[in-house]
């Protein structure tokens, strides 16, 4: 194993870059711009040109350079290749292959970015010692990242954890993002939350906090459950019995040693995971119903976290 | 790799032995019954003994064996262990370390016996030449098993797969054999099927085969769905539409190549494939929309096959 390796994530408006020792210390890390122009054809080239400068500017050698791992916010199938990033304006493009050639060989790997974040996870995060995790984002959406024997999940299609968009709700009359109606993500991301809340506040109610918020929020709703408002606590209540529900069914699929809960929403922090962990547990199948529960450690640093732990296996 | 090697898949009332060619081939097969007197503790030497006859009698020599899979009717950990198999009278069992001893000293690996039939479909099976499926066995329950690059996934708690618990109705009002309610084996197994027919039946409906039927079975209702009679494919909706929903929601998380359906219920054939798969488009995240489904191919000779294909990883 050589000593250093980089992890790229690659999102809509920066990329995050991480110079790390493959022994899991970071020794840098610092952003560039995503340029999005020209159907996103500079955006490797840029990455590269920053990865270049920066072994310059450390006195590294490329010969110490294990590999580079890189996370693609959309479907990355297993060698690698994007058939389409929306995000990026990508069609069709080999990540590994065209990057390696900028990088004058270095090895390449990549795969989507909530994988790559759970993989990250597993290694220096909230899954520390675990080689079987779920990891669930709580943001914008509901992401999910699968590893099971210590590889990403990637899936035939590349929807392996795409748990946001399981149908927890045939019932749903307003559709999802994603076109289908009832999907997890409808309910239990930060938006979902926000709905749930406003739907409730709609009804009658007793006296809330929240009735003095000047905006409903995720996090307006956990900071008034925390006070023990009433209100809060129906609603987060019928969050968590949906994502519990939901972890629950996941559990008889893939039967992890720890689900890792991050994004926006998880900095609710405990109370969020008591909330969860209550309903998963009154929902699980015997076998799994000790399965723990952990808050994601690593913050926006999961994912190149888990661009470096690619390159290492 | 060795010319030969055996799998086994244990039952409650006989084991299946095999012993193959690792290229594939079956050389020969045959059942011993399984004897679950003083705790299951014959069970093994049984085995062993009827395996060193089998080679006496064939004329190989142990050096020619490179190893013994052996299936198990109950949850197995990552390495062969068995904490509690109630069908068998076991606790506690280290199925390789004592098989091995007995079989001086060739591998052995043990595995869930739903795992492991998933796995000899891959090789041999309905799932051929794919590395990622998930196996849905549709008997007196619904059993599952999933293969991810080419490995069974176990699960941290032996509940790999364990999609006949999966939750797909929160309002049912009679419990489930694993003390819960609303269980995916409740509506999807031959079981679930004939109570499904039963409740439609107890209602006002127009004259039906099932009305001369002298026992209400899920293959009576599946005789007279190939009729066209109107009940009968009312029924046959309902359970697929129930079964379909749940794997688009399997295939959120695992997303495999094919589904592989086995089972008793499903020598119904082509039709019942057809009727799950209608459903499952209709639910399914589009990435994974065209996911293949195929019928299981190997019978009850799945677990052995899939004996074998253990022991050549």
């Amino acid at each position: 194993m050589k000593k250093y390796g980089f992890g790229v994530d690659i999102g809509g408006t920066t990329c995050k870059i991480g110079l790390f020792e493959t022994a899991g210390q970071v020794v840098d890390k610092w952003e560039i711009p995503t340029d999005t122009s020209a159907q996103g054809t500079n955006i490797l080239p840029d990455i590269a040109a920053s990865l270049l400068e920066k072994l310059k500017e450390k006195g590294i050698s490329k010969e110490e350079i294990e590999g580079i791992g890189i996370g693609i916010p959309g479907p990355v199938d297993g060698n690698g290749l994007v058939p389409m990033c929306v995000n990026l304006g990508w069609k069709d493009v080999d990540v590994p292959k065209e990057m390696q050639s900028l990088m004058e060989g270095i090895p390449v790997k990549a795969g989507n970015d909530a994988n790559v974040a759970a993989l990250g996870e597993m290694w220096q995060g909230g899954g520390k010692g675990c080689q079987n995790l779920v990891m669930v984002t709580l943001g914008t959406g509901v992401g999910g990242g699968i590893i099971l024997h210590g590889q990403i999940v990637a899936g035939a299609n590349g929807a392996g954890g795409e748990i946001g968009h399981i149908t927890v709700n045939p019932h749903e009359s307003i559709a999802c993002n994603c076109g289908r109606k009832g999907c997890l993500e409808q309910y239990a991301s930060a938006t979902g939350i926000t709905r749930l809340a406003k739907e409730r506040l709609a009804k009658e109610h007793e006296t809330s906090l929240l009735d003095q918020s000047d905006e409903i929020s995720a996090k307006a709703v956990f900071d008034a459950y925390k006070q023990q408002d009433k209100v809060a606590q129906e609603i987060v209540e019928k969050f968590a019995r949906i994502l519990g529900s939901a972890l629950s069914n996941i559990a008889c699929v893939a039967d992890p040693e720890v689900f890792v809960i991050g994004g926006g929403v998880s900095k609710a922090g405990a109370p969020l995971i008591e909330a969860i962990e209550k309903y998963y547990r009154e929902a699980a199948f015997s076998s799994c119903i000790d399965t723990r529960f952990a808050l994601a450690a690593l913050g926006n640093d999961a994912g190149i976290y888990g661009g470096v732990k690619m390159i290492l296996e």
